[in-house]
């Protein structure tokens, strides 16, 4: 079905249900970052792929709200359909609720779904209506009646994590998340994120690719514990280890009425951003406490086993990676034909060497010369291009495995390097030392962090638009909070987090430049003026130094660099066949101020 | 009256209007940072003064809360009354609300002054109150009818600021509101901080010591500017420049009766942290647009006539300072006594020798030895000591000129100052010149910029506690909004914006070092990246060189301050005597590495 015939039916829905705009996102009722396709309503109706994207339809318009990262995107997307782009970055263009206020009129009727729309989404919304005289329906699913082979929820199989990688018992970890409500005081919690769950109950899922947490639900009060899951999804082992730690599996779907069941006078914690809207309202009734979501605090510090196996993850990822460096020299340098897709293949086949890996942590992010400035380039076959002995190539890339979830950003010179491509290289290495080996006070927070981060960068002129750093889980989402090294992050940086630090540099339709370790917050002193905290480098991936122009680096991060290379020729040579470990020892040998 | 007679009193009260609890502080209608004698409501019942400390009188029980800076006070003004010190500071000491909650029973009722309680912290109350089933009442000043010689409201008169120095007309400033008020789609904005009304209208106040804005409000719509202020304030000068400009002048009081008639459907502005809640109920029935006050982002940004302005009022403020200094030293090595009471009399003095100086800008700080190691060390008659020719002196003073707010921090010796001091002392002055002549990009937060500021601490295993910087107002308040440079402001700096940049490091017992410059936002460049922009510095008043430590010190900042001296003799040189010149030369004198 073309894209007008979808905007033409669902027109008739909304015509048949008093509707006069209809919002639709690609949102799943767990406010996930990767949604199955399932939950992919805007990518349906529009054509256009990409995490960020909202369509507007009234009787007479349609248009696309997205960000200049997807500006290409959708214009390729949109072509031939009546559907608008609206470039939501650009300075002075409405957000799609001040376009709403400025074009319908008093009394009409906006709908979106609330079973998919976050609890802060909708209440911005209907009070922004509201103000507008302007009514709101949230109930309504209307592409589900247009889209006729709407795909079924996933039904991955879900597998437990053993007790010697988790570090801490599926009993121990309710029994610490029943004392912290009794601290916050609430009597009911529902843990509204897939990787609550995933936390708390020690499994991981396959319901979505490159995401290790299946839908569920879990509801913890003092008394029980209901774990929401289609059981299909769940193996004999899986069944007995929960009902042996006291959980009561239920079916996924009956969560809305159980909460409708809750007694009026349950406190229920509430955080407004990781819950729907239809499941906010399911607990109405109840004394709704507004709080931060227990587990997201609980499961950020990592603890002592995790850490170790992380550690052991790295190193196997930073082995999986000088693999696939000595593959991709040795088959151009042979005139081997190499593309950004073939090398992102062969990139996950060399991490799916090891044992416990399970698939990649994200889409790997293969950016060969102009590509690279791409922030959120993601190769595929349409965009795939050709890597050849010339320009600079950008990986960045990771695997989620049942030890650990890694990120490791490098950047390598294909051909020889322009003085620009040097200078800007060694920025962002002295940009990304300055905070890996920064000693900073308890209670820093993310955007403290985040301003020494771009010093550097900026003295040379230079900066970047994402966020410096994020939180990584425990064999989970890539990105997780509560942690973000960013310019408006108020999240203290709390011992025992795990995070990355990945400044860069962009020049459009020239190259791109990211170096990304992960790090562990540690001890590192603690006297009158009360503890400093440093970070632990996790990442033992060689950083290349051909495009190092050594002027510019401070002395320190020299001596440090060639200090770390020695480490990694060390402890990443018992996996190296003698190619391999050639070329490491090549890529590793020191360098002079 | 003893305090005991006083909660006597206050019981008896509560008991007639049928209230379990009551809550006392010092708030103005306006959350002014100085507060007028008549709004000292907590300070009148418990005798503790000090900015920060709220009272809970049931009727059994009471307890006042407070923060660290003020245990000792505190712990002073409370003896000999029933009043229970509730150290709010130390961990898991519960809020005012959390023990209300756990204290008082279902149905019980909470009282609090809704003139005085901003709606923000008003509203917080209200909800959890009423989640643990409490009842609350908002509309008694139960103190004002025990407070039988209670002050009344300020007369102070009001004078006009030239449009010489305030670089923009009354007619001009409206006009620009009015503008940003189409684009916020408001048609009522009411300036509930009086600092607002100061600057729409260009007046000052002298209705509170050290504060220069008085009691007003002023409601801006399209067709009207109603200025209500008590007309015993206003000169005829005052009144008919306003009356050209259009301005209403209304009473004071009447400015919640006609809030209360203003048009159901109009849409009024509202920031819940800067309007009372008796005044945000007032306009209950309006279309509240809750939003940024416009007037604080527009006088953030100076224009060149007050930066122009502000430059002179800040080369006097250092001579001023630098005759002070001359006076001090003279008198100590004559065997004159001097005090740091006698000294605070003494640079109030020169600096009031200059034309168009009104008032201290803020009580000064002057801190010798382990009293410069208290923050918010405020001398007076009980708390003064001598000054010796000893230890280090810590003095935090600014003056209120017609032509610009200053605020100046310096730490000098008064004897041999020993390894710690000299070490303590450099790596301040290290992150103070780390952060002024840092180039930023657009859009840096004072997160980002705070985080810059520590790091040379951090990394000596030094810290200090209170905020790096804060906006400063034009011949208005000292502490502007909204920008604000500590660990958890996401406000980004804008160009022409004027802040402080103060670090320090305090060892308690012994001794305190800040060293403060103010400095103006301004371009450095442009390029692919953005906008860079980088501080001008503002003070020209020397930086005592006797106490640095010069290995510590990097090199540029060595170079930085030989020429900062040299530009300090030939700015304030013309203001000196010779006597004066002479203490400047052998201060400024250059230092190597």
């Amino acid at each position: 079905m073309q894209t007008n015939q979808k905007i033409a039916l669902l027109r008739s829905e909304m015509a048949s249900a008093g509707i006069d705009a209809f919002i639709v996102s690609n949102a799943d009722p767990h406010h996930n970052e990767y949604v199955a396709d399932r939950w992919c309503c805007r990518e349906w109706l529009s054509g256009m792929k990409g995490s960020a994207g909202t369509v507007l339809v009234t009787a007479d318009w349609c248009g696309l709200w997205t960000d200049s990262r997807y500006y290409e995107i959708a214009l390729d997307a949109l072509e031939g359909s009546e559907i608008e782009l609206i470039r939501a970055s650009d300075i002075g263009v409405p957000t799609i609720d001040s376009w709403i206020k400025s074009n319908l009129k008093t009394s009409q009727t906006i709908g979106f779904n609330g079973a998919d729309t976050d609890l802060k989404q909708a209440r911005d919304w209907i009070k922004k209506f509201d103000q507008a005289n302007l009514k709101t329906r949230s109930d309504l699913d209307l592409i589900d009646i247009i889209w006729k082979d709407r795909p079924a929820a996933p039904k991955g199989e879900l597998f437990i994590v053993d007790d010697s990688y988790a570090g801490q018992t599926i009993e121990s970890k309710i029994s610490t998340v029943r004392q912290e409500m009794k601290s916050a005081g609430v009597e009911a919690y529902l843990l509204g994120r897939t990787d609550e769950s995933c936390w708390l109950l020690n499994f991981r899922g396959t319901d979505i690719t490159a995401a290790p947490t299946p839908y569920c639900f879990t509801l913890v009060t003092q008394d029980n514990v209901n774990f929401y899951i289609d059981a299909a999804k769940l193996t004999p082992q899986a069944k007995s280890k929960f009902e042996a730690a006291g959980v009561t599996i239920k079916d996924y779907n009956a969560v809305k009425t159980e909460l409708e069941q809750l007694n009026a006078s349950t406190r229920i914690l509430i955080s407004p951003n990781h819950i729907s809207y239809q499941l906010a309202e399911a607990v109405k009734h109840c004394m709704q406490i507004e709080s931060r979501l227990i587990v997201t605090d609980l499961k950020a510090v990592k603890n002592e086993t995790e850490v170790k196996h992380l550690k052991q993850a790295l190193i196997e990822d930073a082995a999986a990676i000088v693999k696939f460096y000595t593959w991709l020299y040795t088959s151009l340098r042979n005139g081997d034909p190499v593309t950004e897709l073939s090398a992102s293949h062969k990139l996950e086949a060399c991490r799916a060497e090891f044992e416990g890996y399970r698939h990649v942590s994200f889409d790997s992010i293969m950016g060969y010369g102009p590509d690279g400035a791409l922030n959120h380039y993601c190769v595929d076959e349409e965009s795939d291009k050709p890597v050849l002995l010339e320009n600079i190539f950008l990986i960045d890339s990771g695997g989620n495995f049942t030890h650990g979830t890694t990120d490791t950003t490098r950047t390598i010179p294909m051909g020889t390097p322009t003085q620009q491509q040097k200078e800007d290289y060694t920025v962002v290495l002295h940009s990304m030392l300055d905070l890996l080996l920064l000693e900073f006070a308890e209670d820093t927070t993310g955007a403290q962090l985040d301003g020494i981060c771009r010093q550097a960068l900026w003295r040379h002129g230079r900066n970047f638009k994402h966020g410096t750093g994020h939180g990584v889980g425990f064999g989970l989402e890539v990105h997780e909070g509560p942690q973000n090294i960013s310019g408006t992050s108020t999240e203290k940086m709390k011992l025992g987090m795990i995070s990355t630090i990945e400044p860069g540099c962009y020049r459009s339709g020239e190259h791109g430049i990211r170096i990304e370790n992960m790090v562990h917050t540690v001890i590192s002193r603690e006297n009158e003026f009360g503890k400093f905290f440093k970070f632990e480098n996790l990442t033992f991936c060689p950083i290349n130094t051909d495009l190092i122009e050594p002027s510019i680096l401070p002395k320190n991060q020299i001596e440090w660099l060639n200090n770390y290379h020695q480490e990694i020729i060390n402890k990443l040579s018992p996996y190296l066949n003698k190619e391999e470990q050639a070329w490491l020892t090549h890529e590793c040998r020191p360098i002079n101020q």
